[in-house]
């Protein structure tokens, strides 16, 4: 009988759900759209019976090792409380763990969904092809998330905010963040930022374009753009690239850790972003001058590497790996 | 017998030594000039002997648990091999606990003296009154120095480098670090950065400061000035509150710690920098306004804590608990 835990990534969009085996085999899936508009608890049924399923096909609840769910935050450790999670509208206070407990009757593992992507590519990704026990993870995706493992295990701080790295501020500065500060890593290096920076450079808004496409702006249509040449767009992931550096220069000169991963769709423009940051490194981190590599982009052991996520889902990955290495992460 | 290990705080200026209980009570102490012009050897031999004196004095060696050395970085760890300290001139290369070792036929271990600071306030000042587990602190004195206990260990990253907070930038666009980074917070939050900022503001270059003083500016000096009412001294001091409530937003959002401490001859200054930095971390850490106290300079356990260093001498103290704890931070 072959071991599995299952895995779930409650995302504002969709919930997906996996059935993996402890070595990050996936033996099952399935996705569905996030029924947000029927309410927390239609979701939560639809968590719980995508759980079931998953369990009668992968083996029966002999072989279940643990059920791990990675949501958005701000969440409650290890309680597993919502508190106004921006991204889940109508959830507020709700304590995930404990219904989905009820559900299932089961225990059941729950992290942020940022916390889960560092914690699957340490474990099944790139921390696991290089061989480092520690790594900090930013996810550029609508936000930014980030979450930081030291010694195999996920740093959580006090409340369960540790690895609010994406509200780090920058530029005192800089634009408003909906977070309350200004200049946050945010405001430049998310989905989100791109888009919004394009436009104020007047990208969409004329048709310099060229490339035939007349649907609103997205991240990939203007690394589409940055990729043909057009100025205007290498400006936007040049100024990404940038607030990733400074960012990582904070993050390296206070933590020292061998390995940075950047993760989420925006980090499909590492080619346009990634010069920028590396110089940004180089330049503002004294720590990373102490260990920098002889070429950025080549592991070398002992010295500090930044480098693209090699999963495309860490975080149901992370998720189903959470119950498996529970005793890894229990602060 | 009474039990003691003995620490050690190797400055640029002066070398103390004192013989401490387990439970931080000194039993003895020596201090003298450190002969940086003599060279490392003259230095190392000045070491030995005040460590020698004091374990004659204290109980002799049956009762000595242990030997603990700080000293300015880099430092290269658990090595104990100092590479360009900067306030160490001529002792790049030195194999500092290898050479203390050979001279003492025992075992020492070393760190650097912001983490020994940090250590020292976690076991015997603030984080012992607090009761917390973790927390990170920040020296300001000549330089910035920062370190970090996690779960009462020190965090020293993979190369021994962790901590290096004071060279975290904050402004893109500030002022030019030895460093080769920009507005990092040593360059707002040091001694030496309250005395550069005075003099670009005209204090000292006029008689308009009336407290009689003849003398060069000092951080002290300028405090007079400050509390007397002058507004250049106060904006000094204004605009280091603003760095390092930046620095510990960075911090917060990254770590979420309980307890975050301010030590060092400049933090003496609390009264004059610590309103705007409170301030500053309210409107720029969204994890901090997570967990606020209702006062900021009352405990509340579970909410995060800012607060000055309790002990004078945390970093010497820090020394002398290393081998006492030594099983809790070997890494």
């Amino acid at each position: 009988m072959q071991a599995f835990s299952i895995g779930v990534d409650l995302g504002g969009t969709n919930l997906r759900a996996a059935a993996v085996t402890p070595e990050g085999e996936r033996l099952e899936a399935v996705s569905q759209p996030t029924r947000l508009h029927a309410g927390p608890q239609t979701v939560l049924d639809d968590i719980a019976g995508a759980v079931r399923k998953l369990m009668e096909r992968s083996g029966g609840a002999d072989a279940l090792v643990g059920i791990g769910v990675g949501s958005p935050g701000p969440l409650e450790l290890p309680a597993g409380i919502l508190h106004h999670p921006p991204n889940l509208p109508g959830f507020d206070g709700l304590h995930l763990r404990a219904e989905l407990e009820r559900r299932l009757g089961r225990c059941v593992s729950v992290d942020s969904d940022a916390n889960l992507a560092a914690f699957g590519e340490h474990y099944l990704g790139a921390g696991r092809a290089l061989g480092t026990d520690s790594l900090c993870m930013l996810t550029l995706g609508t936000g930014v998330g980030c979450g930081i493992v030291l010694e195999g295990r996920i740093w959580h701080g006090m409340q369960g905010a540790a690895g609010e790295s994406g509200h780090g501020p920058l530029d005192p500065n800089g634009p408003l963040c909906p977070c309350g500060a200004r200049g946050c890593l945010e405001m430049y290096a998310s989905a989100t930022a791109i888009v919004r920076r394009a436009g104020q450079l007047g990208l969409g808004s004329d048709s310099t374009e060229g490339n035939g496409s007349s649907g609103p702006l997205s991240a990939s249509s203007i690394a589409e753009l940055a990729t043909a040449g057009d100025a205007r767009a290498l400006q936007v992931f040049d100024e990404m690239g940038r607030a990733l550096g400074l960012s990582l220069a904070n993050l390296i000169n206070a933590l020292d850790l061998p390995l940075y991963v950047i993760g989420g769709g925006a980090a499909a423009a590492w080619p346009l972003f990634a010069p920028r940051m590396f110089a940004t490194v180089r330049e503002m981190s004294y720590v990373y001058r102490l260990s920098m590599p002889d070429d950025p982009v080549v592991f070398q052991p002992g010295r500090t590497h930044i480098a693209p996520a090699q999963l495309s889902d860490a975080g149901l990955l992370g998720a189903a790996l959470l119950p498996v290495h529970a005793h890894d992460t229990v602060a």
